[in-house]
């Protein structure tokens, strides 16, 4: 079961965070894969020229063999200089945030969320077991794309 | 059963809206996937100097739990700063439409329109199942593909 | 059997014409996918500073329900602005015609013709039957690809 | 077995260096292909405008027969100029070491880190045998990541 | 059995052109695909401003049915204006040669080097029949990446 859907989210320095979260799946799933791919970030056309908007992504990386938080920019952007960029990066962990750490905005981050899920692998080694029907699909075809002040972080 | 298309609007001051559906399939066949991946954004070479063009995209999205509606700018032109952009973004939900929604163009919007869809799934978890044959790959080719003044939105 | 080549051709004021067409393949294949895809489109380094040299691409495209020819420039070029774009943009449908509609050039188009084709479905609903063998390959192992002045347009 | 990880590294004057290893995986297991692919590079906003800063990546590669080491820049940034690459290009060879030989950053590199693996190949030629279990694929999640001035060269 | 490899290259004025063929294969096996894909073309950080840097390719391209050699430029650079592109072009037939036939450099060429091959194809239909054991896997790892005044052409 795989399902995609567009993310496209807004930051401005009233809502200068979005948070990308993996849903709550039923025990009886498996996540086989889910990813979130950052394909373009872009400055409003209202943008203040010569003001710098910076795009940092905050996610877990595995860094000397232990999980870390990772926080970098993945987007400067600048009137004048830089309007667009297509990062084109993913983030397979599931989770995260991205906060518009410096200039107003707006700032448009569009994407795409895919995810893959099957029923419960029960360990024999045979991953792409089972495909839910149609109901199910239905069901959890969520993915789940908050933007605002809530100020959550992981 | 997989079909791809050329996708290719103009957008103008005239024309500022263009409608991509899902073609009626039916009731027997179930469409696996579908999407709209919009390669290119680019100015006409008689685009004004200095104006900006913005072309919104309105699509379905997922946002905590609910399927809303997102509108977002995906390309923001402007001659002597920006004339093209490949924001490869994808819609994989079916339907989008954009719009000029600031200056006058023109706006060249290309992209691919792929669909993969076979016959009726019963349920019982086999998702690929028939394949059509030959005529029927004929008949249902189609990639509805509106440009003009409809101003239709979903 | 697949197919993979790739695609060069220079469009310029004596040239501005570069025809892509799918070979004719003999009645007991069917072609299951064949596209070109446009990786690259830059203006020679002996291009005029502030000419437009624009390429249009010609080919169908399915627009509410029919098929239709489309005109639609891929490239708007000007030294001094943009001298080299990456439109990505694919041809699955055979056939199209790339023409430079202004501008003296001269202008290089990069990419990658595709074909994937096997023996004759007989419709009983498995596409991906038989290949052929070696021999067979070297015979349709021919991508057309036209340069000129033919003016032939689809 | 498949693992994909977010891959994040700042490089600067004080931590010029950013190693990537392939982790060591018990013996019996087989690696069937492991990449780094570094999808964007980009200057920070506090970087020093009309300084150079050069990315350098030196990695296995083969050259008339033999493994040889290549050094080779994969960026070359400046502010005013040219504030972000994205390279897109691929380590599949295990190894490579990022280092900043010219300018004083911050320089952030992204990417994805990719790993395939599985149980011991006995050599009778079926490859993708056996897929591990859930714990295990807890055990070797590791990416490796080192970024600072441990100056470890391969 | 397929192999990738990093591909990276420096052309100068000293060395202007680099060589990329297809390595000599044992007669019992059959390449099933093999391909080089340019990634990124850059000027180093000392290339001289103003001027143009272009590197040619020269490879096979299949021309209203007969192979034909293309001679192209895929990338026109020049600091201050261009100093770094993406052509994402492949290569599939084998061999190319890429020449810097104008300006002093230095271009970093970057990418990638697929080769896909398995045993002898006896022509009964079954093309991906037998992969080889690990051990020729490491005998036939060799991608041929020659770099200078070879002047070698195909």
């Amino acid at each position: 079961m795989e399902t995609e859907s567009f993310y496209g989210v807004t930051l401005s320095e009233k809502e200068p965070i979005a948070q990308f979260d993996v849903p709550e799946i039923p025990e009886e799933y498996i996540v086989h894969s889910h990813k979130l791919i950052i394909k373009q970030i872009s400055l409003g056309h209202e943008a203040k020229t010569g003001e710098f908007n910076v795009v940092q992504a905050e996610t877990n990386a595995i860094n000397e063999g232990e999980k870390k938080t990772v926080k970098i920019p993945i987007a400067v952007l600048k009137v004048g200089e830089t309007r667009c960029l297509k990062p084109n990066v993913e983030f397979p962990n599931g989770s995260v945030t991205f906060k518009l750490i410096q200039g107003s905005g707006p700032v448009y981050v569009c994407g795409k969320a895919e995810m893959n899920f099957g029923e419960f692998d029960d360990g024999d080694g045979q991953m792409y077991e089972d495909y839910s029907d149609e109901e199910e699909e239905e069901e959890y075809d969520e993915v789940p794309q908050t933007n605002g002040k809530s100020n959550k972080k992981k």
